[in-house]
């Protein structure tokens, strides 16, 4: 059993901003972006990234969109460091993104980091060092005083090493670490301490970065906070505010959406979530969810699958299947009501049309993705996949009643396999079902003696060769009668409908065809023939086949 | 490019509840849960589970402690039915736990619903139809009155089908589908008119269920809807409010909590957020959360690891290794700092302490798991994570000196292979750099003298046997005396540390001493011996072995 977890767990201190403005914000607009895949996101990775695998990640986040990219932690190791010198060296970096790298409040850390940006056009420099209670008693061991001195002097030493590389537009970043688990106003005092010695401007911002380090509250608490710190910190007008949310309680993309709308101005996070233990903020995820809202992110995602394709290359970790856009799965639906429902909608929906489309939040194709593809048939699934699989592989329309009648067969074969049916699969149970082959085309001679048909036909019956004749309003009518009179039954038609798959000398027509019989039984029937007439004979005679007491009487 | 999406989606409509509570709520306590893990969950898997999947994954759920599950939809398929039969018939069902089924608001469906259940001791049966504004108009075609009409009608077949199986208990679920998508008067017309049918009592509850069939807003916005229903429905006395989210948006997890602040009752969702698309709610995920804020989910994961084991079976999906609570790395530490901060916060931890711990948002142990087993050294760790490993595998305890002196050893040899090392690795590099094998142990004679010692020995050094004499205040003191006079050279400790590693005839002493040499360099030394004497003097052969000037003097 689970301990009773009260003695042993403190929940999170709400805020209790009695004022808050946020729960009535609305994201109106996309935030500035800011990439970490390189650097927290590369961090934690069980192989960590080589050059080869950096250069790519760092030209897919170019491509997607990004104009600030944390390319790395250049004082941690050589590879760090040899990674942004090549983009340096090699102008690898385009004139409209920015390099971010970060270091810990040390002097020789520091010392390292701006040795490795010498010559960069443009940088960002990104200050961190620990606020939270738990780190300055146990990790550091430092009065409030000492963390508020350890911050302030290397936000000067930022100062005083930028001036001695004047050819480089530097700007500063500097993150309370763990400001989720600091106290508030403690955490002001230490942002406002550093922001007086750096002195930005409303022209010339510096970046205030607010990170959920480990996510420990409900995403409204977390927004409250990020309110609380767009209100009361100085040179707001002079700061960018970020955010650089985890995802621990699982609700990292939560947290970002309400600390937009509490205040921030910018996100830190990586591609599909990479990042320490349960990942950093998953940036496609928010951009998207954006999208959908009408609101353009300023980020390309458009062929989202080639994006995975290089994350999952480089991370060498999977994207999961039911990962929000992207998964494998996330385009599929298997439930035969959804599937109806997804089916009408797209009937009705016109190019132009607002997207409301039941069940698919974003049009897959928008991201080069397809509903088509990934459609399939199992023992959940109702008579709208079956119908969608064979009309988008098959060119079949089938009539809605048919659509019910086929599916009661579909069932027995999914419950007897308990196995999903590919598409091909279920064109074969469907030619197997009504007799597509099995039925031959009658032989048949027709004349239309002003407005009545006279049909002469030669037909293979349960192994017998039959010669008909009847009369009608034309050749279904005609068939039927003769039909009649030669087996002695009933036989009506309640629906027809007829149309041609393929163009040219290949075209087919097929014939669905649901019959009374006897007044006691309704079935269906298809033939397909290059031939109309031939194609609605073998319909009829196709349900005639599958009418179980028609095949006795004919025999 | 993605394209403009202002013409083509439509921003969801904020609820603008003036006079909201839900933000400033607390969640005190675990909600009722139920599993849709055997319904929802199966019917999104590419290969739904058979009978006997099915019957582990219901064993797993009732292990965990869930008592309302959700066990299928038994009109949509033999498979279905067969399965409720089973556990009907055979007993299977504990007398704590309620299962669910869920029909569609046809009579036929109802009926086989109603068939399926003959005989169970307790049941929820669950109704559902479409309300949403785009299901009215585009799958049914159906006006509001229709709409509430076919919800009337056949919440009244459930009242007539259940009083003809008195033996059974019954209780009544509605679910306006895609509640999150319908006009909140519009929802609220529709419960009211089905709790007017039911005439549900605060004795006897019926449950009105509010499923994100698709995830469309931000969870603050649900959450508005949520507490409008709360404040608004009639019979609230009465009805148990239950909340089913999904996750298109990656934030059902937001979503539920937010949710429950604003008056839910009860969850439906999956183990690990199986399900439709992206998947349901995780289950898993929000009783966790609950549980690191001190509030008893009432379910049990203390074995997280064999739960997935059975998910993965019976799912035939994998869980992701980044996935909150459960994934492979999430309790995994990559980074030298996290490292260092945890390490320090286990040391000083008490049994009995409030969990503080930095980066760790739940003790691993809790659910079966390990902070130790899962963490790994790559270029991005730091010392904490080598000392952590050199301790859990191998006993040592490094100085904090020479834990600093070591990472860069173990730097270098990342940088070199790119690769991460095991703790073998480690050990083996650790044993390397320190010679520890490579130094042999001298022979010794030593007499203490009135509290001076008087040291001979005789050393192996640089492949020549070297007979030595000291005098000192002991035995390290002595021999660094002796070795001094003998190899010409200025020895001074620095630091000593010793301590043994098991236990017994097999105890070993490991000392590491820190030197200072010529008063230009200092250098650790490592010594491990079965004789404390011998180790520390092994400890101090390693240092002047490591010192590159040494070797040449020596030589």
């Amino acid at each position: 059993m689970l301990h009773n977890p009260a003695s042993k767990y403190r929940p999170f201190a709400p805020v209790r901003l009695a004022d808050r403005r946020w729960p009535d914000a609305v994201i109106t607009q996309a935030p500035i972006w800011c990439s970490v895949d390189l650097r927290d996101g590369n961090q934690a990775l069980i192989e960590p990234m080589d050059i080869a695998r950096k250069m790519r990640m760092f030209e897919q986040l170019v491509k997607i969109g990004f104009k600030e990219i944390e390319v790395g932690f250049p004082s941690a190791s050589q590879v760090e460091f040899d990674f942004v010198r090549k983009l340096i060296e090699e102008d690898r970096i385009p004139d409209d993104v920015t390099i971010q790298v970060l270091t810990q409040a040390r002097e020789p850390l520091i010392r390292r980091t701006f040795e490795a940006l010498a010559g960069a056009p443009r940088a960002i420099v990104h200050l961190y060092n620990a606020t939270a209670p738990v780190m300055r008693r146990v990790v550091l061991g430092m009065s409030e005083d000492e963390i508020v001195e350890l911050a302030v002097s290397h936000a000067q030493m930022f100062q005083d090493l930028a001036a001695r590389q004047p050819a480089t537009d530097w700007t500063f970043e500097y993150s309370p670490e763990m400001y989720s688990d600091t106290e508030l106003a403690f955490s002001k005092r230490v942002i406002d301490a550093v922001t007086a010695v750096w002195q930005p401007t409303p022209e010339k911002k510096c970046i205030i970065n607010l990170p959920t380090t480990v996510e420990h509250s409900t995403p409204n608490i977390f927004a409250d906070m990020v309110e609380w710190t767009h209100r009361h910190i100085a040179r707001r007008d002079s700061v960018v505010l970020s955010v650089h949310p985890h995802n621990d309680r699982g609700t990292g993309t939560a947290t970002a959406e309400l600390a937009l709308m509490a205040g921030a101005d910018r996100l830190e996070g990586c591609l599909f979530g990479n990042g320490e233990r349960t990942g950093n903020l998953d940036v496609v995820n928010v951009a998207l969810n954006m999208y959908t809202q009408g609101v353009h992110p300023g980020l390309d995602f458009s062929d989202i699958d080639a994006i995975r394709s290089t994350v999952e290359y480089c991370n060498q970790l999977p994207v999961h299947p039911r990962h929000p856009y992207v998964g494998d799965l996330v385009y599929t639906s298997f439930s035969g009501s959804h599937q109806d429902a997804i089916k009408k909608a797209f009937a009705e929906r016109k190019e132009g049309d607002i997207w409301d489309m039941p069940y698919l939040p974003i049009d897959p194709k928008d991201l080069g993705r397809s509903y088509e593809a990934v459609i399939r048939v199992n023992s959940q699934s109702g008579k709208g996949g079956i119908a969608y699989l064979l009309e988008s592989e098959y060119g079949l329309q089938l009539p809605r009643r048919l659509q019910i009648e086929f599916s009661a067969a579909v069932q027995r074969e999914m419950d007897a396999s308990g196995k999903e049916l590919t598409a091909a699969d279920l064109w074969a149970l469907f030619q197997s079902e009504y007799q597509i082959q099995a039925v031959a085309a009658p032989a048949y001679r027709m004349q239309d003696d002003g407005g009545r048909m006279q049909l002469a036909a030669t037909v293979q019956w349960q192994g017998d060769i039959l010669d008909l004749e009847g009369e009608g309003t034309g050749p279904i009518d005609a068939f039927v009668q003769a039909l009649s009179t030669a087996l002695d039954r009933q036989l009506r038609v309640l629906d027809y409908t007829e149309h041609a798959i393929g163009e040219g000398a290949n075209a087919q027509a097929v014939a669905y065809v649901e019959m009374r019989i006897d007044e006691r039984q309704t079935v269906y029937g298809v033939g397909m023939d290059a031939n109309i007439v031939s194609a609605s004979m073998r319909a009829i005679l196709s349900g005639l086949q599958r009418a179980p007491q028609m095949q006795v009487v004919a025999a």
